[in-house]
């Protein structure tokens, strides 16, 4: 099941500078984890926000949610899901 | 260069049949030629809406620009742009 | 899988009385299908508006959409889709 | 009497970890309680956010304010309600 | 139970005259009706607006939505209902 | 003249319990002086929110802002005026 | 009392050629009327929008709604409405 | 050139006492030398918001913003600027 | 003075082809003439949409207005002005 | 490539204020670098707000996130990026 996932980091301003260094690289970690797993597909920044446009496949909502409320940087994010189903018009992968 | 674009139809009650149908059939043939050719990367199906998320991977805005007002269904379309850069955290392809 | 699903229904003045009625009941027998087959667990109705709030358990995505795509009133409905996952603090059916 | 009520918590960084974990365990066992009541009828994750949809059935606007306003969270949740009326399409339950 | 309701009015430009004059006649009897009935309890124009803001006492959502939904003018209105509880600070009727 | 009045109030965490206290009650009393002057005609209470919709009757948008600045808790409220005329199908008060 | 008043007119595009002629100049007439009454205190153009921005001193909201409603231009309006109390920073006209 | 501007203000709770009363009092003789000037043309309060609808006459763009971000309480404020252009319907001052 | 102007087209279905294209001639032409004349500084398309953002340098708020009011497609435009002043930390135009 | 890009900057009231001197000092150097190199091609203040309208001319989507991530101002700032494309009626820069 694919979901597109928008989300925006705000990080505080008085946010401890080593708890800020390591929480982003736990982050990192998490993510390219995932990525390496085939359920975080893509993730693309917005220009000029601290904010990414993520591509997640994964079996159910459970999981979904599961992985967004595990992320290092959880606290800090607005986090908006939208669900993606097949389109009628994309091509078969092996017809690329 | 990438983009997220978000393409909301809304097609007239009173759009001919045949019209209709033509309409849709070229809509489909111009959106497969453009993801064999490489430019449109993927497009999905927003659950419940008449519309699709799309991401395309074209040499500029101008050739964005040139699709999207070629499509057939432009006149009767809604479209979102947003550009997408590399984000730090994204795995080579050759990595996942 | 559980969805959230609200419906807005907006019909055009100018329709036909005849297609009128014969839509509207080919819609509710369409609900009342789905409902009996599990997959459209609950509809209420939005006091004041042509609106439903209703929730669904279907396989996925592609078949959520099927569905909403397939209602007879579909081509006059605003449509807004929420998946809903499980609740850490929901108490299991056979407590309740 | 139904609501569909939306809760968006937003817990304070500060918070004491103690004051956080035992209001946290209030707050479970507050909705477990009205979950055997029959009161708070569901309960759902919005996958992405530390929110819940839920289902209320109670005697009247009085009531719901009342529990709403004596969840331990309130003080750091966005609460909105939606009366919900019985839908014309809705089997009776004997028929489901 | 008690209701804020606001309701918006949009008469077709080519609306007959004849059937114009008739609605509004019937939506005043209407209303006068359910206001002396003690169910529509306030009503008053909004400003620069053709449109209102009402108060209804009513049994249940089921109720208003019925007195809603059979408004002469419903074809042509949105509206918007808003809950109202009993309020701390409130004074008793007797004591004003 | 009358006035539909929306407050939401959002009282600061930090707030020293006395003085919390201490306002709430010259709130109320303040309220209610006003209530028995006949100038604040209702009070209800928004479910599941921290905020109230009233209707005052004073003798000028003057007098109105008067008695909101002027309110204890106003430091700590959002507040939203509508200004309310005759509608031409209400009833005089002496034929309910 | 003062009453900051916006207003954006969106003419059908079918409007008869006469009628848009007539109804331009009964329009401008009324206005004038009001102006030199002292009623309709300041109008001015919104740049780019066929829209304006005016003052208004009248006696009451119902005058106000009086005047707005009878507008021959208010079946094409969309208008909003802004109450104006006194500012205690507003030096006396005869300080001016 | 004529601005409708509107300042929503903000003070901080914890502005020291002094500061906030010195603020105001600069605030105050800051916007009565412009009003003198007749560069500050109106003034007004917004009901139940610490805000204010003003009206200026300045020579250009500039002007307008070296007069606005001089505000002693321009730290504290939301400020939206919205140019007036004349209105053909407008009368002449001396016809009034 | 500058504006930044942002124009979004909205063209009827129904227009009549030969309107269409002369209507398109001639606002290309009334386009080109203020650039030509210095006043119409920059046009540019935003991508997927049938809209532009424009800069224009014109003496005032009335000569803007003047120019949007008479474009060929204004009566199928939504307009949105923006006022631009100086930044202090532009570099002169001969420092670039 | 160009990006119209608007800036808003919210400072905090508590930052140091040598801190703040030198950080405003370094975006602006840092500005006009770039406006020398050709890259920050404008720059125009908002009036009445701490805020600017730019455009961008840059190699791609990354540089300019680049640009924008690096600015000294960009933890206090919320940003967004429009691009820009060729519009068919803009003139040669030869024929202005």
């Amino acid at each position: 099941m694919l979901y597109a996932v928008t989300m925006v980091v705000d990080l505080p301003r008085d946010l401890d500078e080593d708890v800020r260094t390591e929480t982003l690289a736990r982050e990192k970690a998490y993510s390219q984890d995932l990525q390496r797993a085939g359920q975080w597909v893509s993730i693309w920044r917005l220009p000029g926000q601290y904010a990414n446009l993520s591509i997640f496949d994964v079996a159910d909502h459970d999981r979904l949610h599961e992985i967004l409320w595990n992320l290092p940087l959880f606290p800090y994010m607005e986090i908006e899901v939208q669900p993606l189903a097949q389109h009628p018009s994309a091509l078969p992968a092996d017809q690329r």
